[in-house]
Formats: structure tokens, C-alpha cells, sequence
């Protein structure tokens, strides 16, 4: 079986605004034997481009170091412009386990070998965030990243906020950096046949407030301005604690208070297949299921 | 991206009655690299094995070959007992598609190839069966195994049973094989609230008789003994064209009919994802989502 571990590094630049820069880090994500570059988005209004890649743990903490190295090479966060809140030239990356056999904990460990070498190397000081946090309120990244680039040396000087790797000073020009371990996300809209806003915004409280044991990053209400209804916007932390399904179900539930009914949903860019397989042996009522023996897949991907 | 395809060739041996010759097999079955022996299966009563091997396509059609040409040099036909219907030392061999650019019409070519190659080199004849088949009635095993293998050499002379390779007549020890191409199968069961058979029996004809497009290789009911309830039995075998929840659904509104109810529903064996991934996304209303390009195992193996 081969260890399978995603990273999804966020680097201050796009390919719209320097594309120069941009292509180097093409390149350096393309350099270890073992890992695959998987995905590229660049957004010039953002000035921000989010890579991912797949591959051996081993592997993947390389690339991730030489990334955040070419990184700081290149990119002078004294200089970046752009609408997306960011803290350093690569603004965060997160580690997720993909195959069965590694766990987050694995992906802990590799989160703190990296942020270790980045300051051991380039002085780059870093946060340590989600499953890889070292206290509970660093857990957000939002948190972590309030006061951006320009806010940090100063943030950095506040009794709670020093890096968990590194002295007290970021980088002068590549900042300072998120790392963390955490589960797949799902992202998962619900969308209601209602023009009504105000629904979809309660639903989305309601769900966030859920004292079920719900565990959503982020419910929100939003308008889909095109089709002119209300939408439920999720995303999914933790899908085996709390299954999409759940969320489907509460959400009907919710709704039908106000006479309101699902139209449809979608799943935003990629998925665990687990995570629509539970759903499936929810709905069919399969008993005895052992999805990792009896799913094809998975021993194809352990075949390999 | 790795072409990969299934091959479960069925022998007229046991590991039970004859452990040498059963291990020869085994030992062939691991000798071609990149075709993993993924399953075997032996029954003493039947005399016979089930090996499940996925690997590229040459390396199932050069394993396929070697394992039938191991059968006819080590089983004598002329001599097996067992319950099993059979007609060959190796009796049949199936070949299915495992991954989305390998179709079914490459394992219609493959299972030409290797019935040809099995006639010209070991002088072993062959029916192509299920999507393979030359002629509707031949699309069934059951109907070309007809006579066993002491019925054979008779039944090669009748108009409608010529060999489609090979000549008219058996080989002397090792029989006639059937090959052929088909679609994974799902086996899936519906268990009823109920202790009445006939329920569950006039279930399983009703969607066997359907004119809806439903497309079973077998519906029946049966009764679970150790549990006093009546079961619809399915082989699913094509889960693109009539899903689990086509049928899941007819069975819950046809049960309705006599107030019983669906109480669990049991997947036997292996499945592919997609076949329940398909039901999640009817359950779950997902709109407008792409499978292959959404879930994240589909890249997994095709990164290998």
C-alpha cells in the first residue's frame, strides 16, 4: 500500500498579476519524483494561486519545503497587493491524509517537521493551526491571520501570539506562514426553493448552533442571484463525524418549518468517495457494510 | 492513468480435494508482473476455485492463458466430482472493466483474443458468453454449460452449438470453456419485514419481468432462515443502466402493496464505488456533478 498525503499550499502571487513568479512555482511543485500537481487555481483579483498536490508523505514534506522556499525567493510580501487576507509569501498549507493508513496525527507530525526547516533555513517563522494547533484558539486560520501582513510584526509582540516555530519577527519579506494538519473538506451546498434570504441565514444559524454534535467550518446563507434562491453553504470538516446526510436531513427538516422544500444540492470541487458512499448506505439501509473491504477502489489505490 | 481490468476464472479444482494441483494454479496466477491474485475463493463440495486477479489488460490476457494452460495440463475432467455445474477444467472466464477508460468492447477483443490463443496453442475450445456472445442464447453461461462436461461431446454436433473457436469436439481432459466480457455485477439483497416467501418471490418477478429497462442477470426471493425473513435477491449487473436505488425504490413501493416494509438491504462482496456514489447523488439531489473529476479516488488511481 502507498501513503497518500494531499497539501494545498497558498502562495501570495497569481498568474494573472506575475505570472513569472507564478511559473516558477509550477515548476519547483513539479520537482520531486512521488508527488503530482494535481490542481492549479490562480485568481488575479485575489493575487493568490492554490496548488494541489498529492503524494508520499515523504515526498510531500520536500515539496512543501522547496515551495515555500522558492516562495521566499520570489514573492516580496512588502509589495503584495490583493483582496484575499494573507500573512506571507506561502500564506498556508495544509496537510490531509488521503489513503487510509495515515492518519491526521501523521499529518500533524509532518506540519511541525515543515515549520521546523522553515525557520531552521529560511527564517520564515509560522503558526501551527487546525488539527496541528497548539492551543485552541489558533485552531482558525482566520484567527491566525488577523492583522495580515502588515499587522504581524506587531501581533507577533502580543503576549499569546508567538509563532509556535520561530522568534517573535517575521520574515521582512516573505512573512510568516499557517501550517496544520486537518481532515478532507466537503464543500456542500443546499439549495431551497425560496427567494427568501432570511431562511436560508436562519438554517444556516441553526445548524452552526446545533448542539447535535454538528461540526461544520462554515454554514452560511447566501443568494444564488442567478437562479434566485436561497442556499444553504457548507463546508463539510469532518465527514465522518458529521456525514452529509445529516446535514441533508437537518436542513429538510429546517426548512419545512417555513414550507420550504431542497431543490437540489452540489458538491463543490473534489470529494472523498466516503463521504458519498456513507450517504448511500444510509439511504439504502445496507447493513453490514465494511466500505474499505468491499468498495473496489480502495484496493485498486492499495494495489498500486 | 493505468488501464486496469478484472479477470475471475473459475477452475474445475478445489484447494479441499486437490491442494497440489489448486497450488499450481495459485503459483501461475502470481507469475505474470503486474497482475495481482486479489482473491481466491475454494469449495470441496463444488471442486472448484475462484481466483479474482486485476491487473493491464496484456497482463490479464497473458495470466488468463498461462492459468488455462496450467488447468489442462493438471485436471482431468474425465475424473472431477463435484456439485458445480462445469464443463472445463477451466470452466469460465470472465473479464470485466475496472477503470473508465477501460470499456467493455476492450474486454470483448481481449476475450477473442485469448479464446483464439487457447484453441491454437492448447487445442481447447471455447463458447464467448454475456457481451462476448455471437448469438443471443450463448449470452448466457448457464444455457452454454448445458450437458456439463459429459454432455459435450454430443452436444458440439447439434447445428446451434459449433464452438465459436475451435472445432467440434472437446478437449479430451480439459473440456470446452466458456469466455467472455461483461459489466462488474453488484449483488445486492433487500430483506423484507416479513416471514412470507411469497412476498419477496412475487417482488423479485415483478422487477424481473419489468418493462421499465430494468436489467437483472437474477431477481429472486428467498428466505433467511436465521433471521425468520423474506429477501429480494438481485445480481446487479449493470449498475449504470438500472442503479441500486432503481431498485431499492420499486422494491419499497411494490412491498408497500402488502404493507411490508424494507429493513436492511445487504452489498455481498465487492462493489465499485460509482455504484454507490449514483445513489447518493439521487438521495442527495446533487446537481450537476461529474464523478470521475469530483471524487477524489478516481485521481488516486489514475495518478498511479
Amino acid at each position: 500500500m502507498s501513503k497518500l498525503v494531499e497539501c494545498i499550499p497558498n502562495f501570495s502571487v497569481s498568474k494573472e498579476v506575475d505570472p513569472v513568479v507564478f511559473q516558477g512555482l509550477v515548476d519547483v511543485a513539479n520537482s520531486v519524483p512521488g508527488c503530482t500537481l494535481f490542481d492549479v487555481q490562480s485568481d488575479g483579483s485575489h493575487n493568490r494561486c492554490v496548488f494541489t498536490l498529492i503524494g508520499s508523505p515523504e515526498g510531500i514534506e520536500e515539496v512543501a519545503f522547496r515551495l515555500c522556499k522558492k516562495a521566499s525567493e520570489t514573492i516580496d510580501m512588502t509589495k503584495h497587493v490583493g483582496q484575499h487576507p494573507r500573512m506571507g509569501a506561502t500564506d498556508v498549507i495544509p496537510f490531509v491524509p488521503q489513503t487510509k493508513d495515515v492518519t491526521v496525527e501523521d499529518c500533524v507530525e509532518m506540519s511541525k517537521r515543515v515549520a521546523k526547516r522553515i525557520w531552521d533555513e529560511l527564517q520564515i517563522p509560522s503558526f501551527l493551526y487546525e488539527d496541528s494547533a497548539t492551543r485552541p484558539e489558533r485552531r482558525n486560520l482566520a484567527a491566525c491571520r488577523k492583522g495580515q501582513f502588515e499587522g504581524m510584526p506587531e501581533k507577533l509582540l502580543q503576549e499569546d501570539w508567538a509563532p509556535d516555530f520561530g522568534e517573535r519577527k517575521i520574515h521582512p519579506t516573505a512573512g510568516i506562514t499557517a501550517i496544520g494538519a486537518r481532515m478532507p473538506l466537503v464543500a456542500f451546498n443546499v439549495n431551497l426553493d425560496t427567494d427568501n434570504l432570511e431562511i436560508a441565514k436562519n438554517i444556516a444559524k441553526a445548524i452552526r448552533g446545533s448542539s447535535g454534535g454538528f461540526k461544520y467550518r462554515m454554514a452560511v446563507g447566501i443568494m444564488m442571484e442567478e437562479r434566485n434562491i436561497a442556499q444553504v453553504s457548507m463546508n463539510m470538516v469532518n465527514y465522518e463525524g458529521t456525514p452529509l446526510y445529516y446535514a441533508y436531513e437537518m436542513i429538510r427538516a429546517l426548512a419545512d418549518r417555513y414550507g420550504v422544500r431542497i431543490i437540489g444540492t452540489e458538491i463543490v470541487g473534489l470529494t472523498p468517495a466516503k463521504a458519498l458512499i456513507d450517504c448511500a448506505e444510509y439511504y439504502l439501509k445496507i447493513e453490514n457494510f465494511h466500505c474499505h473491504e468491499q468498495v473496489l477502489e480502495y484496493h485498486l489505490i492499495d494495489m498500486k
